[in-house]
């Protein structure tokens, strides 16, 4: 596989992507402050490197919900990929499929559940559920569990939508193409983000709610969209399996804090007692790296995935996934880190450490 | 309501006002390092949001001095409305009325106290302060009282005036139109800064001052203008309900402690023996749910409510107080909070705290 | 006196002078980068404002020396000033003299000692020395002994030259006008600055060298140039009366702490063993008041007083001192401050003090 | 020898050399963050001065590996001279010999062993080793003995290459004049960065091959590429006798630690166990001071050596010598540091060093 040079992919995805789609994968909420900042925290984050260490061969493999993964790097839930390329979750789907990464569905797909879940190859893929009703979502989760999905993964940030000024400026368009599939009546999706607020909550998933999705489902549960200690406690006290530490990437709320900054003290607040992932502009194996050694088994990379989908469909994908695991590989040997298991924290220090 | 774009409405206020006029709303003392930094202060504040938090409805009321209030965010005092809009107080009294805003009448006043009242709705006024001839002070007390002002806002952070370059280069001219219509004789409005400063002081107010005030007032005094948290119980001590953190929104002392960096001292330093309000530059409901969480009653909004006032008069006034307390109510919902009450400081962590 | 605005004073000043006196006027060693964080550094510091103390009359006037002097600001040591106006030391004499500040008259003077103290006024003067030969040196403190100098400052940091690429593109060019009128024939002053570096120390004062001093000079002595603690100490054990806080402007060592981060620390070790005064970058009169809050009982000002002395003679001198006072009146009593006396530490903060 | 301005140096060093060359002496990896960073770290660092010092003979001379050497700047490694200067490393040794500084010879010199010896004058000579094959790497070390090289350099830090966009833009050609002169058969330099990541690793140095090393080299074996404390206490466990503090000039791994924020750690963890060197980005006097104070016997000028090299040949590797030993003479002057053993931690504050 040829070099991946993102900027350059992220601006030929610009020139493949009718502006509404382009503004709508690109958006942050208000002024785009998290957004950016996620991926600068994981820049200014500074390795450690070890010496001396038998980096022969690198094992990239990661246990994750107890199975051996090929490679730490998910391909993150985003809804409607059809806006970016005419096969949609499929493209996706097998791309990841050809890099051994685990795709995780949106309940915003416009491929159907079954279909996608014929593309997945030796991979796993997990379902990401908005929690609206309930009886819709018994549907879904029930058909996920059918179709082979490993895992129900339940959004608990984004109660209401956020505001984006950028999608506000290039509104996507209702179109017939563009449909929540798996959705009742296939609906032709409709707004993405709440420009004029009405003030009624979308998916406010309360703990009660938690609990109920953890008794009902077959599948295990993980929790995303935590940002603090205390409810990733939480989480695992009401039955999740794990948790995926994210601000949604930016998308809904502004000023959070970014994952990077975040996912030290959940981690150390689950310490064992469930698995942790992370999302959140991650652009370069270092930043993965980084990710690992301060806690994340794995970590999920959002919108690099859907420039390759609409640059080059499930090719794309995959190159984007094979590229950011040769980074890893390279970055782990340049690190003195033969394995996943051996990315610990001592690996990373902050950007304010100075001498003396 | 419209969602409101501040930036694009400081803007259409700057097209609309006269040169002199926008100089005056806008300024900053000397270099307007504090004026700038009042807004980055907030906006480098990072939230920790909550999951998992019934948030299906959200109450913005606010218990503001004892009395249940719609929303925690109020008109600070600034004079000489009919600078921005022909109809000056009035119409910001109207727009206030209309978001159940408290609005605080500033001594520079366009209007007359009891014209102004007449415009309250079912919204609670305050009358600000400049104490200089006691006697002429006592009968603005006596008037706001008379007239259902519901508190006495004292200023005590402009002894003397400032100096700003900005509004030195488009001074306001002394206008037959602009006068202090509440001060005996009712004055042309002179100067607002003192760019050759004479030496002597203008508002220099003692504790004895405040002292005297606090007995004489028939209603509740609050002190604006505290930064640091020794001031703050000293007020108290004499007899303040609340107080004020502010800088004077940066207009005559420049590199001053923003209001968000003093927020907290002041809050821990009164704990519950008296209210404590913030204002200087918030622009966002992340902002406003910040200062709530870092230990501020409520909030007081000045430049922008004079865009709004400029733009389309007391709707305009409306609609940024609206537009504020919407993405308020947004930001609460997406940071998990369902009341006021629960805002407390453990949802906003620094810029500066970074991993490990 | 009309306000002075620094930026465009020092617009004007450039205009005036020839290229090569305001190349050596502005210059810094290397990068510069001291001689720019030097004013950097005191603004970045927070003023944390007192409200309710009486204001009503500020009394800027300083101990110096045990000494009652009108003003805590006082001119810094600066060479030739006949390169900046015809009349040179002689008009900065007349010029601080007008605004009661003490003027340090420097060794590299194109003026007599004699002729300076004719203009002295009801100010001070005090004779800044650069030690080489001894008996030199014991001309020159007798003679500012005999014309009534009240102090000599002993410059301790400038063993040798530094280079400056500033000064090295426009050259000063030894003039018979511009002569060190003060030594023993009155020589041409030659470079200011060694951009081919002989290796040679020029004026490498040693403790020995201090101690001598102290025992030879009927005037106290005042060591310029202590960045450390440690040093202040040892200078006040060796004799010294006072020290002056100083990096030379950033003109010869590049990359120091800044006089604004050293002050605390010498202010600390002293105590009230010794007077601590602090040059470097001052430009406001908040600067000058974080200076005396942050210990200082006076400070000095360089570059800004030859700027009035090209632009205006005398009068400019006398206006730079006085703007900065009435500057430093209106931030004392913006800052409830009543006198020198009561400018503490706990006025300042420092740029990074965020909340929580 | 006339002043190096070394950003002038860089531009005309850019002008002589063919653009790959110049693209393949500039590059870092990635986005060149370390690159850049190595040297704004050191100029961040605040110097504290001392005064009243016998400053008087500045004695730059360090002990070096036992040895007493006129100066503490070394040629740090670097491959294939032949690409900036016709006369590759024999030019730079006779550079290096010239201003009597230690030149590091690079396993992938364009000059053979010997020939580089036989320029080496009264300076002392160490060879790097790249560790791959162990029979050619005997090869190389018995010739570096009997050429009278003074250590063996092992780089610790390279076990793949890393990728370097910049030198993907403008790719060195393998040409018949770059060959590896050293190695068996003088193989033409092929890549020196691996944009399309193979995934093999190129020089795995082992705890183990480091105590092969020690064992089988009759020179003391110096460590390149330590970052951490601990890995130096493991490098002198192992029996080497110095290390060298390095990041490779932010060329194969990006986002690690600078050197001068490593190096406090490194030293505190050897103690006197072992001697410390550092290189990364210093580029004036003041950097070079800062590393001695902060721990480092020695430091390492690499890129610098190579503008000189293809400006002015040996004696522009001199000159750019010459000019920085002058420097560091000068800045040891001004900051009261008499020689190189008087160069302490208390000299240096971070940049974030604030009032109060």
């Amino acid at each position: 596989m040829d070099s991946v040079d993102f900027d350059a992919l992220e601006q030929e995805a610009q020139a493949r992507m009718a502006p509404a789609s382009f503004a709508f994968c690109q958006a942050g909420a208000d002024d785009e402050i998290t957004a950016a900042e996620n991926a600068t925290a994981w820049r200014c984050l500074r390795l450690r490197p070890r010496i001396l260490r038998d980096v022969a061969t690198i094992d990239t493999t990661a246990i994750i919900l107890g199975r051996r993964t090929r490679t730490p790097i998910m391909v993150a839930p985003t809804g409607r990929h059809r806006l970016f390329h005419h096969d949609g979750e499929i493209a996706t789907a097998r791309g990841a499929a050809a890099s051994g990464a685990t795709f995780v569905l949106a309940t915003n797909a416009t491929a159907t559940i079954e279909d996608v879940a014929a593309h997945r190859g030796d991979a796993a893929q997990w379902f990401q559920l908005y929690l609206s009703d309930r009886a819709i979502a018994e549907g879904l989760i029930d058909r996920a569990a059918a179709a082979g999905f490993a895992a129900l993964v339940v959004t608990a940030d984004m109660p209401v939508y956020g505001s984006s000024p950028r999608a506000a400026r290039a509104p996507l368009k209702p179109s017939d193409e563009i449909r929540n599939v798996n959705l009742p009546g296939a609906p032709i999706a409709r707004n993405a983000y709440d420009q004029t607020f009405s003030g009624s909550t979308t998916y406010p998933l309360s703990l009660k709610d938690l609990r109920w999705l953890v008794g009902r489902s077959p599948l295990p549960v993980i929790v995303k969209g935590v940002l603090r200690g205390d409810d990733a406690v939480r989480c695992v006290e009401a039955g999740a399996r794990a948790v995926i530490v994210s601000n949604h990437g930016g998308r809904h709320l502004d000023t959070t804090v970014t994952t990077a900054a975040a996912l030290p003290e959940i981690a150390a607040a689950l310490g064992d007692t469930a698995e942790v992932y992370v999302d959140g502009g991650m652009r370069r194996g270092t930043d993965i790296l980084k990710a690992l050694a301060l806690g994340a088994r794995a970590v999920l990379v959002g919108r690099p995935t859907l420039w390759g989908l609409s640059v080059r469909g499930a090719d794309g994908v995959r190159d984007v996934l094979e590229h950011l695991r040769q980074e890893l590989v390279r970055t782990m040997a340049l690190a003195g880190v033969a394995s996943v298991a051996e990315a610990t924290p001592d690996l990373v220090a902050s950007c304010d450490r100075r001498a003396p």
